[in-house]
């Protein structure tokens, strides 16, 4: 799918585009895009986007530097692929929560009713398997009007359940011919298995993914909804864990927050905070015993300072606790494959404590907080209940205008269209030896615990 | 202590006073109040409040029912009995933290300064072990003029470390004479102890309790400082296991919140929210297992709407905790004596979900949050606020007039003093034969758990 | 109605009962409360309160001093007038917006549904007109279910459109057989017209008013519902006071409050934030030139800490205003009968920087906040949720026991029920010869601006 | 200034480059960047930025289109330009408030102590009076350590009193070689001035602009310091109006908010929210009386819902006022060039109740809020946290570089430098031909009413 636009030019970039519904269906016909009788769009200089219209992934760039990979640019077409009466929506949630989920719910149904008049928008109850067991809910405006006001989503959610032939069945059978599919990495390979079945069996049903992980993990785009919210609340935690350690002696607060695999929220709830001592993230190994070791940091930050603040992301030092199974099992809160999950913030609240409880002159205070779940309830803040907004536009857009398997996102701030196989080639990544990650460092002033060997090797890759 | 104050007449009351410094130092001088020059005051009708003055327990009454027990109504004296340039206060706060505890520093200094023009006044830093073991702060206005926007105790706290011949020793040998104490239910028996040796020695001290327990356990005055953030700020994780267990089928979501002794915050969050489908509290016992069990009733409630909310006291079941030694052993934030608790949160959400997991036909998401410290450290709000400076004013008042041996606290919405005995008398539960339970039980519609001799047992008590 | 329940021993009081519909309905059936076959308050000691039980208006007393005033304490009684099938009761709101309403909307609704199996309820809307001019709505514990959670009421409110026959006619007409009516000083004026009307013809109606007054003004109870929200929502406004003022030099931040005849959420806004340099309420009057006037302090205050913030009552210098009429006129937000209230706060700020401009070596900068309507229309917070939920069940017990033409509230603590006779004689102000006024000159170190021989009136009053 | 890097190839872009010391300066020498031997920054791959680093500012690109403008790249340079023991940098915040204001303060103080070791930072206070009127503050880690949790600034902020010469006397007498000067479009106009005085003098000062303004109507840049903090907190005021508004019959809400040439703030929050029915900015010109007129909307949504919002930005229908010279007076705030502005929320309010007012037959009720100063006054979000940090690193990296006479802001998410003159091009609007304006009318379902002819002419500018 990748077109080179031009001839060896450094003038020119290479779009990564994303599959049509025309490119495996012949002759379907088009209709001029509804918009432009909308009134609310009559004063629009022009109410479509252009065709050639892309998006540089590169921004930062040097005099003749090659152009780079570019994705087509999000917005409404000039030509729909979808009579309006015709269409048949579908959206369903799956995975964990994240602010903004109603929100996408509703302006998904409220952009499709208002700017293309599609009257036919059902929900999905319970995430995949809602598709083959249980029955749909009817979705209006008058429905989903307060919804965004609301944290959770109001169709459910689940995790796993999928069955990609059972599922496409469904979808035929009950006449869809637009699929939103909001989720987060794993959701996102899935809804992939589906656009490919669905091309396979030659169906006219564009498969959209909208990207949903609080833990900001999607590869290609800027970030995903939730995200600012989760780490505005994530601010309540810290706040809390530094009045705890400033009231008492010799006191460590311990806040965990979410990030499996990638450390975005903590890192940027750390900066934000500026409260925070030390915080560890998947990316960035550390160890406890021994010289640079984190209990050497901790004994010394607690002898300057008396008490010190520790954030903690969850996939945070998932290698020590496999090597000493920790005694206390991680409450499971889901069915989830992640379960496998080893709660790092007791672990380590208790690997402390024992480190302090060997050394009888310090009489260590700990106190362990994990706003987990009442981050993830939230309703959206007003910043991203505007990105839903335009991200939900966007997801609209694009399937009336026949494109399907792709997942939209913010590209360098402007909403475009990615293929699936961009998004699913691997989580996205705090990276260690970019500056972000050394500011971090430098606001906590926590040392890099990773041995020179080792951090030498990350430079130089 | 107990005064009759009258032969024999219904119309009469008991008045439960509290000791006096004249009561063991002969021919104290007394001054006038300062008060009665302070321009603030000028306009009020009486600066003072009479001597008389008395504070009824009992508030609800029949006809010719005896009037019972008064207390010694709080407020400023006609006259005091310290000269304000020889006042030395010292404050000292122990424990854990419960929001609200800098505005009572603030406005004791405050108050101090302002309305009696005491200057002298010290900060005993960490709790009880400060008396001997550490420097004093000084306390100016300044310096606390806008602590009552943090929380935590700017004079930082601990448990234990409780010497009263060492910390009389250094109230002796710093000269201190007014000993303001913030505490819980273990504080104010030490604070007793404090006065007795204080009484032994002869000294001219006065030894003041303030009330301080998030669990509002005290017994005899209507609530103790914080209570209301508290049982505000729990509505929130509340809020969030509610959102959480909405959004996900067949989702339980489990609270756990302060109330080691008596689940008073648990009620009244509970009733504040009404997203509460079960209450747990340390004063009504419930058990697991077999008809009539929590397992029974979660079940039933799963079935009938597909999620539920549990909200349990930290002291809940803890005697079904020691017959079932968990495997999971509590994170113990402090070295409280009360760190032999286990965590009851954690055990039952291990609990209820081994037990889902040995029915096939059942997938259970369970979602656990324990906000505890995010409950306690934050500030205090606006009613708290004001409650707190009418109580260390009258407590200010109180140790000026020359009492001392004595708690401030409310009764029925009046600021009273309270000898020390009855504070000690054991800590302030739950009625689960009052009508308060009832209600609870009414707006939640959980069963009472207990057996049904248990139960009658309890009415006929 | 007042009964001296003793022959003239000063260990008795008076009872001040309100009515009941035997007093003027003979050979009224009566039935077993359906409480007592609750499960919920199976556990209960004693399900109904004794007929004898009465609530002491006085609480500070004095050895051999008379009791005072008594009042009929809430709650259940042991037989009730209503059979549940046979009971429609109704809810209407009037006036002003207050956190709470819908609070004492769901409670009244379940109460009545979950204790007494009442199974019909409904909605008056609009206020007091909408019993004759508009439809009602069915009201159930499903519709209420989430009511709480939103500001406002779900019933609409208006100002006036009180007609006394016509609302009797449509009680009749609609087989109404209990009214409850939230509202304020004037609705329960209007209330007592009801109940006048309906004992006039007859009817077996309970009239029940549920005090509604975010002003705080209603006599004889100890506070209104959604005052503690009020005085917790008003520190928003005044911290942004503050902060805009310590920002700017020579500047002065001022905030209007509610408060037309008493000034209690202004003054326990001003106690709570400290923040305050000024606080001014209807019933101290100040004058703003000459010696000891308002504009001297101002100027004093400015030269001393270069910033000020002052808190102003709506209701306060409304003498001032009329006496020179304020070239702005008022944006009146509603029809009520309180719309030739000026606008103090606009008014205020104009004279003072019109003072100011004059000076030409003082460069004045003036922020005004009115966060009124941001005030009323919040959600109540939790211990308003709970007084809420107590009152509205006292309410509907009261109904169900036969009492009528009372309005429910707290004394000292314990909701009693009082005749409307008491609650209309006048609105509750702040008295400001009492200590808790003194505390806030203290607290802001203001002058009482009042002219020396008006004080001395005043005290001696 | 302008250097165009390619001969006439599609593939060049044009560079606005930034002014430097070494422009006017010969010789001057150069030092190894500290950072490289910051232990934060050893992980770095590259702890500089490259010099050829530009930033695009388009971002939207077809096949072979030209590259357009791009910015220099902001971060540190291989090479300094000062000594770090020989760096005096001041810093001040001139106009009004808006969130964030101290958290740049901080970010700067901590910038250069902790990255380049500079420990010589003093504050300007009250703007730029401060520099030849008052003495100036030191500012070190420790004095700035919790200001970002505080509204406001704590350098003091003033309107006006720009004296270039004496400014710039005041900078060589204190000998300060690095200015960072927080400010507005006139601000930042006037800090051209100083840039060039400072360059006519031949002086080594780096002239530094970092632009402050709520109204994000600063141009070349994404956006500006505290916008999502106001948009945020505008939505409480937002909510309370819709709440006022459905509780009373023919309600209309009324919420002004920020922005005299723009409106950002009122789209965004209009669109975050989904309660407005109506967004007034100064963009879209509106009229009130006869057909497509605001009044007919404001009839037509009433008679439909019963109820409805208006959101209307500060400066919007300035033209009208001024036609029908409003008998309110705005209530001016401050000394500031914009005190011409007439109140658009009262004197609107005042029209629509007048209109409504000559219809018998309709009575409005109208709640006018004004949260101006409570948005402004509030402490920056986490979002905005995180974006002051980088903002006020990118500075101070800018300025260590030897760059001058440039404003740092983000172009499409990267910081750059951008020279004076294109941010005092004028200021940024809503472009009401863009989609954008037209998502916001189709939220509103508000028509444009703007005439036909002046739509065409807008849409062919």
């Amino acid at each position: 799918m990748v077109l080179d636009c031009a001839n060896s030019s450094v003038s020119d970039f290479v779009l990564e585009d994303v599959p049509h519904l025309s490119d495996y269906i012949p002759d379907l016909p088009t209709y001029p895009d509804p918009l432009q009788d909308n009134p609310s769009y009559a004063v629009v200089k022009q109410y479509y986007v252009n065709k050639d219209d892309t998006v540089a992934q590169q921004i930062v760039v040097h005099k003749n530097s090659p152009r780079g990979i570019h994705f087509r640019r999000a917005g409404p077409a000039e030509k729909v692929y979808f009579d309006s009466e015709e269409v048949c929506a579908c959206i369903v949630t799956c995975g964990g929560l994240c602010p903004g989920l109603n929100t996408v719910i509703r302006e998904i149904v409220c952009g499709l009713y208002h700017m293309y008049g599609v009257h036919k928008v059902i929900g999905i109850q319970g995430g995949y398997p809602g598709f083959y067991s249980r029955n749909t809910v009817p979705l209006t405006p008058k429905v989903v009007n307060d919804i965004h006001k609301r944290g959770g989503t109001i169709l459910g959610t689940s995790y796993g359940g999928h069955d990609t032939s059972k599922i496409v069945d469904s979808i035929q059978d009950r006449g869809i011919n637009q699929v939103y599919i909001l989720g987060g990495y794993g959701t996102q390979i899935e809804a992939a298995l589906i656009f490919e079945e669905v091309r396979r069996r030659g169906l006219k049903v564009s498969v959209v993914g909208i990207p949903k992980t609080i833990d900001n993990d999607i590869p290609v785009i800027d970030k995903s909804i939730g995200f600012d919210t989760a780490v505005e609340e994530a601010q309540r935690a810290i706040n809390s864990a530094h009045v705890e350690a400033e009231s008492t002696e010799n006191c460590i607060g311990v806040v965990k927050l979410m990030g499996r695999y990638s450390g975005f929220i903590a890192m940027y709830a750390t900066l934000a905070s500026r409260d925070v001592d030390c915080c560890l993230i998947p990316e960035s190994h550390f160890y406890l015993e021994g010289p640079g070791g984190l209990l050497e940091f901790i004994e010394k930050r607690l002898k300057e300072q008396g008490h010190m603040v520790i954030v903690v992301a969850e996939g945070a030092g998932q290698e020590l606790l496999s090597e000493n199974p920790a005694p206390i099992k991680r409450v499971q809160g889901d069915a989830s494959p992640d379960q496998l999950f080893q709660d790092v913030g007791l672990w380590l609240s208790q690997r402390i404590k024992d480190h302090f409880a060997k050394r009888q002159n310090m009489n260590l205070s700990l106190k362990y907080i994990d706003p987990t779940y009442m981050i993830r309830a939230i309703p959206s803040n007003a910043s991203d209940n505007v990105f839903c907004t335009l991200l939900a536009q966007s997801a609209v857009h694009g399937a009336m205008a026949g494109y399907t398997g792709f997942t939209v996102g913010p590209v360098n701030g402007r909403n475009s269209y990615i293929p699936f196989h961009l998004i699913n080639e691997g989580e996205k990544n705090v990276v260690i030896t970019d500056r972000m990650w050394a500011r971090l460092l430098a606001s906590t002033h926590q040392p890099s615990f990773s041995n020179t060997k080792e951090m030498v090797g990350a430079r130089d890759e």
